[in-house]
């Protein structure tokens, strides 16, 4: 009897906003993984640790902060071989994910690796995407929107050509791309139609319209919204934020 | 002291999907509303019955299933008076909402209403896009990939354009539109890329390939999934599904 392997969203940070299945899940573990940074501590891990019994087995999949993509698989190579020798020993193994395991998550190499040898289980999980629009309390998408989802990281030229055919846009990883996408937006006349959040959920979370945010740096976790669609009333005011 | 109105996200269906924030909420609410059909039970309600209190207020929000636009906002003036009432006696009112309130949610109409006349919080919910990718066993998007969210009534040219520019595509409300999306998709030569989805974490789910699906009818909740990015093994084969 093998065991299985969970991947556990855990929601965008706040941990009344892990699911009810993850907080069984990880309450009940006894052998779990997670991302962690090589210095400081897990976001994952620290989301879920109110949770982890004290005698758990714990499986840290530390990552450089910027790694290349050689080494970084040499690290998933290695850690998902220590979860498959828990899982076949028949051990459940929960992997704790940032938000939703399938939305840009790193997750998904431990998947590619092991899930053709073990049975496993996705537990979806609240993403930054819906948590952004709940921060900013503005709608996401109505009726018959388009949304598209873009990662902050990608071209100029790109990212115009997308953001002018969609009605709503979330601007992912904005980080240290936010002087360029600021600067985009406000060519694109876009800025009066954009919400920043950085932190959904999280503490020290902010929320509030790009055009009122000063200095040229964000976090990591942090995220664009742009509403194009023909619901005026889903652009609130600046004092609605 | 006015109450507040609370926007909760139930997730996709299954009761252990939705947030412990919303557990909460929801048990010690002493009034709800959610939005029901003409016949039959409100989805809405039935995740949440378990947690209602046998004495609470409940103010259904009466739909018929094809209303046009003029007697639906009509609908949505009487409910936000009905529960404008509420707030203004002091007491909360929480709104039960499928999925996340602010992804394609009738939530919305609600919150239009009465969002600048009342204090408003927001609780993100799981929604069907991650669900459908947990019950397809199949990443929705990984690194820079661009995802678009597209609602399967848009007309094919719009459809066509809009798939071909993208790396991961979920196409919502298949519905009846079913055979029209499946037709478009194999004259794209995108069958083998796309997965099918009905009642994601519902009793009676299901996931396969779209090419392995017989017949021509859907139910509304019901997501196709197609993946062209260039992560290969995030094409599973038929088997795995």
């Amino acid at each position: 009897m093998t065991g299985t392997l969970y991947g556990v969203g855990l929601g965008p940070g706040d941990p009344e906003l892990m699911t009810v299945k993850a907080h069984r899940l990880i309450s009940t573990a006894r052998v779990v993984a997670y991302p962690a940074p090589d210095t400081g501590e897990s976001l994952a891990r620290s989301i879920a640790a109110h949770l982890l019994a004290p005698d758990l087995r714990e499986i840290p999949m530390v990552m450089p902060m910027r790694v290349e993509r050689a080494p970084a698989q040499a690290i998933y190579d290695a850690a998902s071989e220590t979860i498959a020798e828990a899982l076949s020993a028949g051990e459940d193994v929960v992997v704790l994910c940032e938000g939703d395991p399938f939305f840009y998550g790193s997750f998904m190499y431990v998947f590619e690796r092991l899930s053709e040898r073990f049975p496993c289980e996705i537990v979806p999980g609240v993403t930054s995407l819906t948590a952004c629009a709940a921060a900013l309390k503005r709608p996401l998408t109505a009726r018959n929107d388009v949304l598209t989802v873009l990662p902050g990281p990608l071209p100029d030229d790109e990212l115009r050509a997308r953001i002018e055919a969609a009605q709503s846009i979330a601007l992912m990883k904005v980080g240290r791309h936010l002087p360029r996408l600021k600067a985009l937006l406000s060519d694109m006349g876009m800025l009066d139609r954009a919400g920043y959040v950085e932190r959904a959920s999280q503490p020290h979370a902010r929320a509030l319209p790009l055009a009122d945010l000063d200095g040229d740096s964000a976090p990591y976790f942090s995220m664009i919204l742009i509403y194009k669609g023909d619901e005026a009333w889903m652009l609130p005011p600046s004092s609605s934020f």
